[in-house]
């Protein structure tokens, strides 16, 4: 007895059940159905305007595509393991709607292009709604920069307070680093908008398909010029995982720097009810959950990328099976990052500043120190000179508990006589803020500056 | 309003909808539902031995336990994401069924302690099936090792010809790689076995709790000795993830050889249509699909092991929320694990073996020129220069077209006098192997002796 | 008594010295040196442009420099653990030569903006080396693919033979592959080209420095918009790992075929003498070591990038002492891909190819099924339909040992009546490549478009 | 003209010299110097033991070794690319020293068998390192936690203040997390102490060799028991790296929590002078580079970890190229692995703790809600009742900031009557800690029962 499996022409005896379930993709790739028809649509259309198809062939196969695009709409469609894959799942309820005519849509097509043609589409309409989260995430930064101009703070080298700080360049930090991640999104575009349909098994068809008219079609930017390239690549899904990971990295850094600043000690910012939860055993908990979950979900997106790295290594050509393996972690994915820049994007819209806290904490701290330094610099003392000098002085603050600001004139004159009465004004932590105008600096002009350069970036993109 | 959350006395707002969502773990966590109940029932039994609850309490609460575990069985218990996880919903459940009282059962506990009770109980249940799975996958490839102690193939290192070995040397080798493995999952029980039931948050409780009682039911070796330390602490995971990983690398390896063995260059096995797929668009492709897959796979498991790394570096104590993301990876690790060793067992027992070809191969590859040389060596020659004397007559055997054993006494003894006619015996392939009986060579009395110490070895597990 | 540390003023005790040996950083970062070099001009010519230093100070320390570049290039500087990194042993070895006006240097400059800048230089200087590199790579692949248009050979899936292909096919798609590479590594010069030089230690200066102007005099395209970001960002580093293991990974790819080429089995190539090496126990081996090594460096380099990102996950801004750790696997990466970029380029330059043995491996391999299920197809079968027909007449082949062609006319019929005498000439496998002329097919006229295309491109670049 | 390599027999060109750079070995495997002449001299003495060499070859060749490695000791041998790797290079210094006899060393052993004997000597010798490190670690951890049995300070988890705890709990469930490792790293030791040696290159060998002998030399608990898995196993490597990344995280979660101890905000302890750093720049700064660094380099040991996996994925037995990519990695980890434990350890004993400060942030933190709950259910509330009537109160608390013990008893009995005036006494944060005596729990007893375990098992080990 033969196989009824679809390719079983040449099998004599059945697949194993446990092969079967653990060989099938159809768990997870019907997540491309609505990519999969797309492609079908597309191809069908090209098979009748190259004349490969008849248009009556074409026009009962259309139509037979978009009922189904109808009751996937409506959910209405049953997979089924024993169909393998979304490919031959819509196939096969395809010939159920349409009767044997659906055979024909896979003319000039093989299971090798149309995986790699659905993957493609699924990614490249991700992009966009990636791009444009990560920019919401921006704009939110940019008004909470816009705000806090003013606001001074401790800045951080090694955890410990290094210069005060306003807490919008630290708001532009982020913008940054999201605008770098936007930058590398939009170059992931060029290699995802690459059509490989038409390269059918690996070695092209001899139908004279028209792989540039599909390709408009489907609006990809171009085919990929290589057959046997074409159905085993998956730069744009390494890309894509790549760009994932180091977005978020950066975010797992601000969810670090969040974690702190709403811990009882640093209490600098609160976030509100609606982005925390409590304990079920200590009534007083507000745990910043979002804020740890999104730093932990970092470790799942790292594992996709190292898992797909890892599939893909040695892999001869064109198409194995173990390329099955590249989409679950694609999906997971993309499944974590947009919820993810959209919780955060809330949640930093509702968080609560603690200005004074902010203020307060850059007082006591010896964070004026540089300034000193520099005063001393200013006047022509060697850097290195002017920094031992500082540093014994906060040695002697430490040992007396007095900051520098406290210390007389006469003290300071006696670490070095060129300190005078202006330098009083100088160790103010807004002073400190506000000379810092070198471009990119902290000063508040330079934020000013960063502010405008940041709007016109948005408003570009 | 206060919030409707179990922990929502100190909250004024509802949690954001996206964030319920995110933060539910429930879609993964349902995995565990035995787990949960087992480990509740345990937990009440000894609230009741201790006297923290009263007997009539326990039997309430132990029924309704009870008749959940029996709608959990049939299919019939409903989750739902407003619970947040399995703790949570399982709770609400029971307080559907038995009222307040249920209330009671997380007395002296905290979710922190019991989702890693569950999480252990979880892997403690898994451990054997997989310890059993792998030795399956021992036996098969002890026959196969009994059945082809004389089956001769080329040995390769750097995939070229090497040496001649026995097929049974080769399966013995895999035998050896699943008996380190299984020693691994073996050593994996030690930090699995340890109950952290009673760490409650993070600091033990004040109730006057029995915990060796509790690790008695569950059948767990020992407690965790500290409380901090019980419920941040994801080893057994880790090891498992790692132990996963190296198998997985192992079998991999494995699938490779496999790949090059079905292919029609090699052609030294063919695989069952049973453990095979075809193309849908080639008509004679017979595809070793369940060999890719399996090796493709190995990445997955990877990036579960890096994910849950990457989650737990730089965490502080105790809980954090982070570490939600330790149980998806293990799961799909095991959901990965125990189908591979299941299918890879039936692909090999159905496996069918080209002798003929093995041999033919291990023909006309100069494969025997370390016998040339070791024969010269133990008639004296330093082994340096019976090398040169040997790579040159096969420099010349190539140009010519021609293998050691065709050449002439004469040729042989120009290029070392001390060559003699015995050497054309120790040239065949099958006496090549048949002398290489050093411990652990692939000589056949080697081989029947690592056969029988693997009898011994499987006997004894 | 104080510490004699540059910044030891408010220190008591000296560090321990395994700490000084942990901590250093000099055995490593003294690879950029003649970047810390370079970054040091441009920085005194800019305070001295902005007249922050004298111009008599700018030339004592830019003579000073100067003699350092001379004297790094014979090979004459000596450095010390005791001076931890690069930085303070060049600004030492400055203040040796030139005296206390050396500590000049160091205004308005941190080491945390120096190390970044040094070390965005050191890859900024690496990517026109690997893009040049990769070029010349696919210029080797591209005249190969010219000189093996007709050279006919298996195409395979699931290393099954499936189609047979033009060698040049396969060419290029590793030439595709370079593409993309190439585009990625150019993309990589977007945010490596960012100066950070000027954020100080994290906060930007109160000295009126010009950072447009080092930027210049550093032919840095543009500067770190904000401080912060700037000396905390590591982004350029992450990206080029992750383009260095997607190249690696395409290499790695290449290395398998090229490693089943070689083998006796498939016999396809032989390379050079020069490219491979032999066994100092078997003399007849000829191993393909560099194939092999460079497949086993892929771990190496997805290592570095997995390293990369696990230090920098969850770390707080800006600079952490953490950052110190992401230079040595950048190093070890350029150290590991500009040889084999090199090496590949001469291995391929140098194999033979064996076109006989190829086209020989086409036949008796049922390679053209497809051809007879297309044939059927271009008469009305439905594809589906037109498979079975065609698996049936394979399976009847391999039990009666004759190829498709092999068949009469007649049993042809018996399968399908649609089938006549012109099949035989479609069953050929040159015939099978010549006609797969969709775009990016194997055919002879779609390869020489894809090589006029690859020729245009390798021109513009 | 025959090219001059040991293994140059059949070779007819030289190899390229980027090819003898890139894959020479002798640049890292140095490292095993001494490992490989122990395995030459035990591999010798065996050949004398069976007389497969005679006495007065066996003589020389020992006199031989034992010189070189005199030689290697007071640091005299030169090594070289030409000679590719340790084991040519120390074959060719010998062969200087005592002429062709040296040749004969190499007989019944091959380059495959030799280097992986040298690196299983390698880790094997490391192991007993780490070990004692851990143990000194654990002493230090130990001794800590009995000074600080009653040392109160706030136990965290999502980083906010839980429950107050003993500060000695903390070190003591670090003290847990170092046991797990020890066991590992013991575990490590039985598939580190087998022997490959007398595997040859893949099958064997015809030499009556005696490889019981020769491990009873090298101090080895057992052979392979299959040569083909003898040269291509690298589990005890992996489980290695596994190992080390398990205990980087340990040590990483670690240093996270001692970051923020010595943060301004937190101020729990100081580091000492000699396990800090100072800024180029600011000179008040005092950072915990040691900390830092030791919770960066947790990448690095990841990275070799996947880096090693991801060689060994898919490479067909026995020995290939790839493998050579397995030491660096190992080499690294030991080299970053035993000073972060030393120094970690010194770290801790020179430490001074601030209990003034832990105890005050254990005050106003509510963290002594969970006391109320408990109350209150030990009162026969059910828990979940009592912890919504305690997070009401908390929220009272928050909005007139009072904490729960400067309520009034009316006030408190207005949210449940049951609330009587011993609830004082148990809202102290050490009353809260010193009742929770449970096993593994905070309580100073539990404690104390705690050290005295933990004692036994320093003691036993």
């Amino acid at each position: 007895m033969m196989s009824k499996k679809l390719w079983g022409g040449r099998f004599q005896a059945e697949t194993n059940q446990l092969v079967d379930d653990f060989g099938a993709s159809i768990g997870f790739d019907q997540l491309m159905a609505e990519e999969d028809l797309m492609g079908s649509l597309a191809h069908v259309k090209m098979l009748g305007h190259t004349g490969i198809l008849k248009q009556d062939e074409v026009e009962q196969i259309t139509t037979g595509l978009k009922s189904l695009q109808d009751e996937l709409k409506e959910g209405k469609l049953q997979f089924s393991t024993a169909n393998e894959d979304i490919h031959m799942n819509l196939e096969a309820l395809l010939t159920e709607r349409i009767g044997p005519v659906a055979g024909k849509l896979h003319t000039a097509r093989s299971r090798n292009d149309q995986v790699a043609t659905d993957f493609h589409l699924y990614v490249k309409r991700r992009l966009p709604q990636i791009l444009a989260a990560i920019k919401e995430l921006q704009a939110t930064l940019l008004k909470l920069a816009e705000k806090n101009v003013k606001t001074v703070m401790p800045g951080y080298t090694h955890l410990q307070h290094a210069q005060p700080i306003s807490l919008a360049q630290s708001f532009l930090a982020y913008f940054n680093m999201l605008q770098r991640d936007y930058e590398r999104f939009e170059f992931n575009q060029k290699h995802t908008d690459l059509l490989p349909l038409g390269a059918a098994a690996l070695a092209g068809t001899t139908f004279p398909i028209d792989r540039e008219y599909t390709a408009q079609e489907l609006e990809f930017d171009a085919v990929y010029p290589n057959s046997l390239d074409a159905v085993s690549d998956r730069d744009f899904a390494l890309e894509f995982l790549s760009n994932c990971s180091i977005l978020m990295m950066h975010l797992s850094r601000f969810c670090e720097e969040l974690s702190l600043w709403v811990s009882q000690e640093f209490n600098f910012v609160e976030l509100s009810d609606a982005y925390t939860t409590g304990s079920s055993i200590m009534p007083q908990k507000k745990n910043p959950d979002m804020v740890e979950l999104i730093r932990g979900k970092t470790g799942r997106v790292y594992g996709h990328l190292i898992g797909l790295l890892t599939t893909m290594k040695g892999l001869p050509l064109a198409y194995n099976k173990d390329l099955q393996e590249d989409k679950e972690g694609v999906f997971d994915t993309v499944k974590t990052i947009l919820p993810t820049l959209k919780i955060f994007t809330g949640m930093l819209q509702t968080m609560k500043i603690n200005k004074e806290q902010m203020y307060a904490s850059t007082e006591n701290d010896y964070s004026n120190a540089t300034e000193l330094a520099d005063y001393l610099a200013s006047k022509g003392v060697p850097f290195r000179e002017a920094h031992g000098i500082v540093g014994q002085l906060v040695f002697k603050g430490i040992q007396e508990h007095r900051n520098l600001q406290e210390m007389s004139l006469a003290e300071l004159q006696a670490a070095s006589p060129l300190i005078e009465n202006d330098v009083y004004h100088e160790l103010q932590p807004e002073v400190a803020v506000e000379r810092r105008n070198s471009l990119g600096g902290t000063g508040f002009k330079s934020i000013q500056q960063q502010i405008e350069q940041a709007q016109q970036t948005l408003a570009q993109e």
